[in-house]
Formats: C-alpha cells, structure tokens, sequence
C-alpha cells in the first residue's frame, strides 16, 4: 500500500522517551531550540501589526515560488556577514533550511545515489536523505571538522565502485552535534578537492554568526568558491524558528530547479512570514541583537565546559565549540549512551544519544549536549546528574559485566522534534 | 548530475507570457489567487500584535510536526460545517494543502504508481503526482462530476492489466479548474465503489465553505466514510494563503507516517502562522466572514456568466458553478485555446489554457476561466475582450484553414504561480 521509501518511517522508540524528558523536573540537554526570550517582542508585535494593517493584503496573499524579491535581497546583506557577494536572483526561500535539504535531494538523487557527510552529521538531513533512499557515507572529522583526505579517499574509492556521488553534505561551522569548526585552511582544502574531482558541496550553515568568543564568523565556503558550493542559510536561530523562514543560495542551473521543486511541493513559501522577518531586518538593530544572543549562548557554553569539567568521569572526553549549540561528549570505554538514556531520564535528565547522527550505527559511546535553552544554572545541574549516571553506569557494568547493554536496537535517524 | 524525477521539471513556455499578463492593462482570468480585500485587517494586526506580545516566546519557536494541539481542535470545528467528525489525533498541519498533496504521493507512491484522477484536474496536483513519477490515468465526468462507471472501468482494467493503483484524486465541490460539484448520491456511488474495491480516496476541498447561491455546503466524502477517504483542507481560500496553513484528516496510520514524512520534509510546520490562523478562529466571527466571502464571489460568478452569454460567440459552451472560483469553457470547434494565448494577452485578457488540467495532452479546445480576483466589471470586460479574440481566431481558421494552431507543444504541468 506504502511507497518503498515510507517503509522505513517509524517512529523511533526515543520518542516516548522525550516525551517523558519534556517535564520539568528533567533537565533536557537533547534538543536543539533557541532560546529566544531575548527578542524584543513589544516592538516585533508593533511592526507586525503595521505589516498587517499597511500592506495586508499583499503579506495575506499568495506568492512567489521562489520567494519574494525584498527578503531575497535583505538575505544577501545578511550573507555578506560571512563575505559571500550573492546575487538575489540565486537566492530561493524555503520553509526552514530542512526543506532546503529536503528539496535539494529531491532534484538531485534517486534511490541508490550516494550522499557523502560529515560523521557525525545532523540528525534531520539524515532523515531527508534517507526519505530519498540516498545512500550516506560518512567522512571522517578530526578537531577541525570534515578531513580532506579521507573525503578524497572516500569520493575515489566509491567512484572506482562505479558508485553516483551526488554532493557532500557538511556544516563548516560549529557542526552539529559535534561542534566543531573548520578553520579557512580546511575550507579551502576540501574546495580544492571539490575543484579537483568535480564535486558538488551542500554548505548547511545555521549557526555560523552565533561565534560566542568575540571573533568574527569565518568566511563561508560559498565565499570562496560560487560554482562548487550550494549554500543554506536559515533565519531559525538567529531570528525566530516558528516562521520556518530559510534560503538556498544556488548556482543558476539549480535554483531554477529548485524553485520547481518548491513549486511542486508547496506552491510558494509563506509570503507572511517572509514579511515578518523583513520588517524586523529592516526595523530592527539585527547586528546588535546577534552580539545580544551571543553573550547569551557564552554564558551558557561556559556553564557546560564548567559543569563537564567539574562532573564527567574520568576517561570522558569532549569538544569545546566556539559557536553554536553543541557539545559532543564522549563516553568512558565500555558505556552505551541509548541504552543508558532510560536511566538517565529516570535521573532527571535528557540528551540525544550519539548514534541518532550515524547513518551506520556508530556513535554509541557519544552524546549530543545542548546548551542552547536551559539556563546556566540547569545546565550545570545537568551535567551533574549526568555525571551521577555515567559514574552508576560504570559501577553497573563492572559489578555484573552487562555487555548486553552494547547491543540495544539502534535509533532510525528521522529528526524527531526534539532531535533537531 | 540530477535526479531522474528532475528531468521533467523545467519552466512551461506560458510562464513569460503570464509575466506580461500580470501587467495592469490585461484582464487576468487565468490565476487562482482569492480576493481578500474584505478580510479586518486592523482586527487581525491587533489580534496579533496581542499573540506576539503575549505569547511570542511560544508562537515564534519550533513545534510539532503534526501541528499544534490547538488549531488542530479548531480545525475540527471548521471541518464539523461539512458533516465531519473528526478526531484531533488524525489532523496533520501541512505548509498549504498542496503540501499534503506532496507528503501523501511521498508516502504513497513509487515510480510508475498509478493515481486516478479526474479530467480535468488540478494542474498543481498533475504536477505533484509527475515530481513523484506517478503515472496519472483520467477518469471523465459529466455535469455531476466524477463519473463512478468510468472510476470502475479504470479501476477494473488497470488492475487487470497489473498496475497498481494507489489512489482517486478529486475534488467533489466547485472542482479546479471545472467548476463542477458531485452531488451527494454521486458521492455515495464512488463511496460504494471505493468500498467495494478497497480504493483509498484523496478528498482535495479548498472550496467547499464558499457557496455560492445561498446552500448548506454538502457533506464532505470524509463524513459519509473514515476509512476509504484521506481529506485535505486550507485556509488559504476562507481566510488567506499567505500563511500557508492547511491540513490533512487521515486515518491513524497514515496519519503516523505522514508526520514523519513532514518532520523530513520541513521538521515542523510554522507555529506563527498556526497561531495567526488559530486566534483568527477564536476572536473573529469566522463564519460570518465566510459569508462576506460568499456574497463578494457570487457577484464575480453573476458577472463571469452575465459577460459569457453576451460575449462567447456561437458553438461555446461553459459550466455554471454554485460555488469556488472557476468556470470551465469549451470553444468552438478547430479552436486551440494554447495557440490563441498569445494573441488574447495582445488583446489584454489572459486565461489558463485547458491542456494544464490534463496529464495525457487533452483539453485544447478548453479555457479555465477564474473570476476569484478581478473586480465585476474587470470580469466582464474581460470576457468581451476574450469573446473578440475567439472570434478573430475563427476568422483567421477559416479564411487560412489554419490547421497547425493544433499542433502546438502542450503546457508541462508544473503548477506555476499563475496557474494554482
């Protein structure tokens, strides 16, 4: 009755989990929301009420396929931020940089194409992909993200396999889950690899202008190279997910398939939306409520670093991200994060386990942390009871040698809400 | 370099004249767009102004993937207005109904499907169903729409024939682009068939609330059936499609898997324009606005056919809806209403040709004419304009015997934004 490709959609078994992780006497450190309570939403509701009344006719209205030419334009003043000189015309809106993923794979592969990411890569672009039945390769990562050679020696190995590779999928800066960053020496590398082999690029940057250690953002890999690269952009977390506002940036041949693809799957972005987030780029000091969210996210980055470094085990390791919303922690030896979520979430905290961010079930001696929305204070208590757990999941498995705990079920990658 | 299903996404030759038909001067018959000059725009900038203020913390974040709790309760009050009683749990919040359109051929169909659709249909699903490589086989109507004998002799020589069919797409009330209604014994006739046969029907009722001539709108095929039928609603023609909100009622299952397709599709549909369109409900006579609505449209529709019978010359015939937005024309014979395009635009009047509404190259003796957007005596000039052209083109075909106006290359059926 279903399509091949919607036999793998099941719902995954952490979802009743994070269902329960949801109260509020759980600490969750799993999902990946902003914490937007720093907007200023008296002026928001005044611009908007103004939008509605002044011009509601045209917000209230349909619109075009490929987005409306005033955001468009607004969107290139926010990527030359990051040094990309992008012309509005190659710019395509979409409902959040997720369908971007989502239509991007759609025009460019069929079942059995291969996709190469980042291990770990997002959990959301591993559920598009596999929607698609694309097949994911993972590249390795060292502490400056994605690594060249073992990109080079992937894309040659599965090419000699007479293997499709249609794009590699990477986010260069404060990756999630592991948060790390690709400095502009391995930016550059990997473009000449993609010069080199003729290799499309899928740039997904959502986190690039939250840098919380007063440095400026890297330049994008767009930056540097506009005919290897498609670039995704999204207004989610430095502006307001619930708008569901984020953009393409394509060469000429891919957005006009884009924009048919997008025409096919929903008509038209929501023209209201895209409104809302003009009148506040337009209206409102941006810049300046960046370096605010940015204070915002250092505060709570920092409460991590200290809440790990004051409660995490011995033979524990992780990363420490200068950007962005991610931790990506490592387990001692032995330790299985999904099969001690359970018990975790009976201690009063949550996180996403590693291997939600393998398309090939590695990753089970990781954890994503968030510190994104809990406040610092919570962020440390959870590290704590994380600590607490770890240290009774150890004592566990030495007291009876409980191997079974490596051998649970492994998560589907589909981008729960609370695995985004 | 592209996905198979790509090939056949390329821009339709009428979408440069329909950029010329959107200039002032022409009278645009061809567009789908509603008129919501009569909507309280100062009410709905207050109203939400007030839920940003209030409640924006919660309004502008991620949220389910099924769609919020809320609205989805109030959906089923809107849908109660049509006989059905639906449950909350089995409402998906889809970016426009054409997005449900496009998660249930996701979840649905693989390459070389079958969908039964009728002739005509709606050119944005024609394109939908191509994007997933569905085969689309017509079934005819007659003035009570969808013709069950024809639905039954598909069905039976299909199957026999080995193909799997995998569901009728149609649109009982006011259909796009006919303008045709079934009434309610039609309805129980392709119910029983669907019954019989164990077909599952896609209900698709953007226009079931807006009739026209002082009747009860008719029960929906879902409330007369919850297991055979998966309906599909919008806002966008009741209240306004630049929020982009509609939804699906499906059974459990597929309800299941259309959430997880959506969350890969977009993680999450937009919770603000959810919001907008949830307090819209609540604080607006809704129902009264329906019936603005209605009054503001049977003006249009009594002009639309008051301009037909004084200006279609001899041999035309259309269809006289009670509802929705569009009247079907049939020209006289030897006309092509693809070739005449060109020439109508010069003369400052714009349709949608019929062959948009046909997947197998059907339709060029007829016009999809729209009389949603321009205003009264817009729409009769308009059909003088169309009725000088028409005869012109008879003029032309009779003194050259231009025969070749029939052989033009047919419209790809993509649905372009002049053509919803």
């Amino acid at each position: 009755m279903y399509a091949e490709r919607a036999h793998g959609m099941t719902a995954s078994a952490v979802r009743s989990l994070f269902a329960v992780a949801n109260r509020p006497e759980v600490v969750s450190l799993a999902g990946g929301m902003p914490n937007i309570s720093d907007l200023p939403l008296d002026v928001i509701g005044g611009l908007v009420s103004d939008l509605i009344k002044d011009h509601g006719t045209q917000a209230l209205q349909y619109g075009s396929g490929q987005g409306e030419l005033m955001i468009r334009e607004q969107i290139c003043e926010v990527m030359a931020e990051e040094q990309i000189h992008g012309h509005p015309d190659d710019v395509v809106i979409t409902h959040g940089s997720q369908q971007g993923l989502d239509l991007l794979t759609r025009i460019f592969c069929d079942p059995g194409d291969v996709i190469l990411a980042e291990a770990p890569s997002y959990v959301g672009a591993l559920g598009t992909f596999a929607a698609y039945q694309a097949e994911v390769v993972h590249v390795a990562m060292d502490e400056h993200g994605l690594n060249p050679q073992a990109l080079r020696q992937a894309l040659l190995t599965l090419r000699a396999a007479g293997k499709r590779v249609k794009f590699l999928y990477t986010i260069p800066n404060f990756n999630n889950p592991a948060g790390l960053t690709q400095p502009l020496e391995r930016r550059k590398e990997i473009l000449a690899i993609a010069d080199e082999l003729d290799l499309l690029i899928v740039e997904d940057n959502p986190y690039g202008l939250l840098t919380i250690d007063g440095q400026d953002p890297l330049p994008a890999m767009r930056s540097l190279d506009d005919t290897h690269v498609v670039y995704l952009g999204s207004f989610s977390k430095t502006f307001a997910p619930g708008l569901r506002v984020g953009w393409v940036l394509a060469p000429h041949g891919v957005r006009e398939k884009l924009v048919l693809a997008q025409e096919s799957a929903t008509l038209a972005p929501s023209v209201f939306s895209q409104f809302v987030v003009s009148t506040y780029l337009a209206h409102w000091d941006w810049r300046a409520q960046l370096d605010t969210f940015r204070a915002m996210y250092r505060e709570r980055r920092d409460a991590m670093l200290r809440g790990l470094t004051e409660h995490m085990p011995p033979g524990s390791t992780w990363t420490h991200p200068t950007g962005g919303f991610f931790v990506w922690l490592t387990l001692p030896e032995g330790l299985d994060s999904q099969a001690m979520l359970p018990r975790a979430v009976s201690a009063r905290v949550a996180y996403t386990p590693g291997t939600a961010f393998y398309a090939d079930g590695m990753g089970s001696r990781n954890i994503r942390l968030s510190y994104c929305f809990p406040p610092p204070e919570r962020i440390i208590e959870g590290t704590r009871r994380l600590g607490e757990v770890i240290n009774n999941e150890r004592d566990i498995n030495e007291t009876f040698g409980l191997k079974s705990f490596t051998h649970t079920p492994r998560i589907h990658p589909g981008p729960g809400p609370d695995l985004r």
